[in-house]
């Protein structure tokens, strides 16, 4: 890849931004905080990850294996107040990513999710507000917190009606957040994620990260299977552009308060998706079922991400196309499927 | 009063409604539970109160003294998973006012608020969910749920930014009950209660319920403390109008998974309403100070709700003026002020 002047220039101010702070990441050992931390690292941030390790979620101390010596891992739960507040105390910036992460277990387990996406994200927040009254503090919510989409592209004022408790708690801490920085004036913003893929997601079950999912069947010669015609549009983002979203968002003041769409304004349907892994991996096939009853009540409709307040903001715009993005995510799961099958 | 026809055909089709009806009023010590509890004895339902009687909130046994023989108390909490499992079973309506009803209480202390309003409505859902399928459920909200106010009057699809904990969990809970709704079909309403006042409102202290605790103030021979000019209009809604409303809402299979404001469409201010308080109590008087700080960050601006929707759907509509309003308010508690002044 070649690197443009506006490039180099971007870069430089991030090291200036965080370069020698102090940097909590919660969930950082899972898919999107682990790739934060990476890019973190490199800038000569002073990294700590707080990580619960849940069995079923994304936590995979393999995501940090290589920069391991380069930060500092507190094995640990957002709901636990002693442990948050000695982490939270004194950092710089927060990338609060910690979660329960599928809807589906959240209707299931409600109160589960009340507990982790709801309380959990209280609690760092208290802790920021008494104890680094002056960081900067990003809060990962989702697209599902607009529910059923009314028109497309989606952009932040669009109605937001979920149809999952996994929706609704991530709504209700968007607006913790805003909140804490209206009435203690805490520094924050919201980034609501579409649809996440690319390396260190996990991989052990399909509740959740679908495109890594289905990288790992079509690698195991199963077949992906796609709910009816699979025509439903989805905005699927590579990670790096979320890592950039993150940081810009972060290293801007004008970003306070805030709630700001990602997406990659690519029309891509579900089976294009599959088709786009299938290209990369030959031994893959697909096949079409019916839908699920459980799944199709939710089912959002077509989603496409309106991102021009963030372009404004902070000058961001997804950068990887979807081909790239999923061979870069192939070849990398082709080297490491040990670390993540299990 | 005079009754008309149309006041007497209302009042049998509720008789029918709810006659021989079991139903559940949680919350139903407190101010508009127990009112409520009232009306469905009249009708004939066969009525159970669930009440955790916390300090410092509504709940009082005096609100039930003259009806306690015909309904069936319990002394016990949302929160606790067993008791709303043997409330709820075989419930055919289910009231569901229970709550932290402070909203300056909600910013001091976030977790009790996020315990009581979200996890305790959870509790009775879930119960509702498994032990009494066919119930139809109400849930009290607030016009906090709309946080700072943008246009007036306000109508059901005005944004929802609550400036308070207390307004984002409001607005939580409102969203569980349209996803229990959309999700298993279990029959729920909102409704969004504007500022509510009459006989058998809590008068210990002033976090909530102002106009009662004017009134207090005044019988008392106190000041009445009017922050800035109290020019500020707001929606003071009397408690007949609101009992008639859960009624209405209630008794209809068309107001399934909506959500409800009610109003008077009275413009009123704070002062307007402070004036009529005096005008029944000679003994009191009025002074103005500046807004404290902590009030005016949670000041959102005139509210008058637009109430379109339910007057389309269910024909209600208010029908107490604030003048008569407050004379009632102000002879029941000049009746009985040693039963709410402790």
């Amino acid at each position: 890849m070649t690197t443009s002047k506006s490039e180099i220039k971007e870069t430089s101010s991030f090291e200036k931004t965080f370069a020698g702070k102090r940097v909590l990441i919660t969930g950082g050992l899972g898919f999107i905080g682990s790739n934060i931390a990476h890019a973190l690292v490199e800038m000569g941030a002073e990294v700590t990850v707080l990580d619960a390790l849940l069995p079923l979620y994304g936590g995979n101390e393999f995501n940090v294996a290589d920069i391991k010596n380069k930060i500092k891992v507190v094995i640990g739960d957002i709901r636990d107040e002693k442990i948050v507040n000695e982490v939270v105390a004194g950092q710089d910036f927060i990338f609060n990513l910690a979660a329960q992460v599928s809807y589906i277990d959240s209707i299931n387990e409600p109160f589960l999710d009340l507990d982790i996406n709801c309380l959990g994200h209280l609690r760092v927040l208290e802790a920021a507000r008494k104890f680094a009254p002056q960081t900067k503090i990003l809060f990962s919510s989702s697209r599902l917190a607009y529910g059923r989409i009314m028109t497309t592209p989606v952009d932040e004022s669009h109605p937001t009606n979920p149809v999952s408790m996994y929706g609704v708690h991530k709504l209700t801490a968007e607006k913790y957040y805003r909140i804490y920085f209206e009435t203690y004036g805490l520094k924050s913003a919201v980034i609501r994620i579409p649809n996440p893929y690319g390396p260190r997601q996990q991989m052990k079950h399909n509740k959740y990260s679908i495109v890594g999912w289905f990288i790992r069947q079509a690698l195991e010669g199963k077949d992906i299977t796609i709910f009816g015609d699979g025509k439903q549009e989805r905005d699927y983002l590579y990670i790096d552009d979320i890592v950039s979203a993150f940081l810009k968002v972060a290293s801007s003041d004008k970003t306070n308060g805030e709630i700001y769409n990602i997406g990659t304004h690519e029309r891509v349907c579900f089976v294009d998706m599959v088709d786009a892994i299938l290209a990369e991996i030959s031994t893959g096939k697909k096949t079409h079922i019916p839908w699920p009853k459980n799944y199709e009540r939710n089912e959002t409709g077509n989603y496409i991400a309106d991102t021009r307040k963030i372009k404004r903001a902070v000058g961001w715009e997804a950068t990887v196309s979807l081909k790239s993005g999923i061979t870069e995510t192939v070849e990398y799961f082709k080297d490491n499927k040990e670390q993540y099958w299990k």
